[in-house]
């Protein structure tokens, strides 16, 4: 038998290493380094750059939790825009929702998309979808330029560090509140509390973000494939508060099916622990 | 420079690595293999049988939400059974209640004491405090033969894989039950809802809870040097509702410093994912 690991480097001196049955397969894109793998554990998994981005075994956390949380808040979010999110996990919990009209997802590489529709099936099953329109491009040219308005804006994209740093910026923060309606609501990938090297990065998003938006907050999930397992997401709007607004009776009358996501959890999983009120000054 | 990694094995196929500068101790007792280890990023820490039980980086962590939530659901416990927890992390808790009156720790190994003593001083500062009293035995035979009444019993233990097996019997359990108070509270390490080797234990736990106590539930904390950072504790007693008990008012009031603990998270951390939900069939 092959002893074979794939190994992440989550800090300075930690390591997350995974067994791995096939490396299936590995291309360099303009943007950056794909791989894709098969495990007897997590299924099939893909990183970009060296880190992982999704597996059939956590997927449904991260989908769950960046998707049904905003939805969750506004029950009358009719166009969505989704920047990042090659693998399609996103795009499929927001096919749910029957009463959403448009998704316009924008991904740098296209590469991703297509790879991950052979491979990750999983996840990238609803991007053809007639309600979606897939644009391949920069997440920060395309908000520069629309003209068009939407209810939610999920940025589902990779580290800062990577092709996603345009993504951090006020600058595309800025146009994203502009081309947000009045009831907006904008959900992001926010890094972790735990280890320095992904702290500095959600501080430095949270404070951006809580400059232009009137609310601006993090969540937290239980994400065991991404460092430290203790993954941030961020929540800002122009007048929705997430607690407040969130109607239980509301969201489970739509029979939405979830595996990680539940009315208490949507709640729960904005009480932040001292460290991270402290570190984000709240 | 050393290129030194301990190396834990969280599932059958992950693997979880600390660069390590110094291999501070190591000592075979008559019940486990113990060593402690120094690193740059997370402190000393210590393992039993090659599993991390401390860190100096998170311990604050799990001795918070293992103490807090009982204590602030009760405000009235006086007379604490705490059974492991060789590393007076716990008991360090407990001390910053002055209400309490009498904290009986019982450890199996005498050798955790001693050498949390010598190399974390950080969790086992309290352990000489006048209100503990040390016993060095089998928890399973202290619960037995115990004619004492307890309003808390802490139980932080290693896996029932090891030498804390008898930990997790519905004996104990029984004994535990017969020995607390009518207001009596049990809390428990509780294993982790992710890998499958922690889910059966962490199911097995709680039907035996359930099947004894009339309120037996579950909550989480993020722990990340524990398997996949999701970690359970279970939280049992004879009437008290951790969250409809819980009076933010009253435990602010006690002015306790906590680093991770507060009343939010009090309630959020039993906020379970749906798949933990059907895992344990609530």
């Amino acid at each position: 038998m092959t002893n074979l690991w794939f190994t992440e480097k989550w800090s300075k001196d930690t390591r997350f290493s995974i067994k791995v049955k096939t490396h299936l397969y590995s291309e360099k894109t303009p943007f950056q380094q794909i791989d894709f793998f098969n495990s007897e554990e997590y299924g099939n998994f893909f990183t970009l750059d060296g880190f992982i981005m999704v597996t059939e075994k956590d997927e449904f956390i991260y989908h769950d939790m960046i998707t049904h949380v905003p939805m969750g808040t506004n029950p009358k979010i009719k166009k969505v825009l989704v920047i990042g999110a090659g693998d399609g996990g996103t795009v499929r919990e927001l096919t749910k929702y029957d009463h959403i009209e448009k998704i316009d997802m924008v991904e740098i590489d296209e590469r991703v998309v297509l790879l991950c529709e052979k491979y990750l099936p999983i996840t990238a099953c609803k991007l053809r979808d007639k309600r979606v329109n897939l644009y391949f491009q920069d997440g920060l040219e395309f908000v520069k330029d629309s003209k068009e308005i939407y209810d939610l804006i999920i940025v589902d994209s990779t580290d800062p560090i990577s092709v996603g740093e345009g993504l951090f910026t006020e600058n595309f923060y800025k146009n994203c509140f502009r081309i947000l309606s009045e009831e907006g609501i904008l959900v992001n990938q926010h890094e972790s509390p735990f280890y320095e090297n992904f702290k500095v990065e959600m501080v430095k998003a949270h404070q951006k973000l809580k400059n232009i938006f009137p609310i601006a907050t993090v969540y937290q999930i239980h994400q065991p494939t991404y460092a430290s397992g203790h993954w941030m997401l961020g929540f800002a709007s122009k007048k929705y508060d997430p607690i407040l607004n969130h109607n239980p009776e509301q969201w489970e009358s739509l029979n939405i099916k979830t595996k990680y996501y539940n009315s208490n959890i949507h709640k729960g999983a904005f009480a932040l622990p001292n460290y991270v009120l402290d570190i984000l000054n709240k």
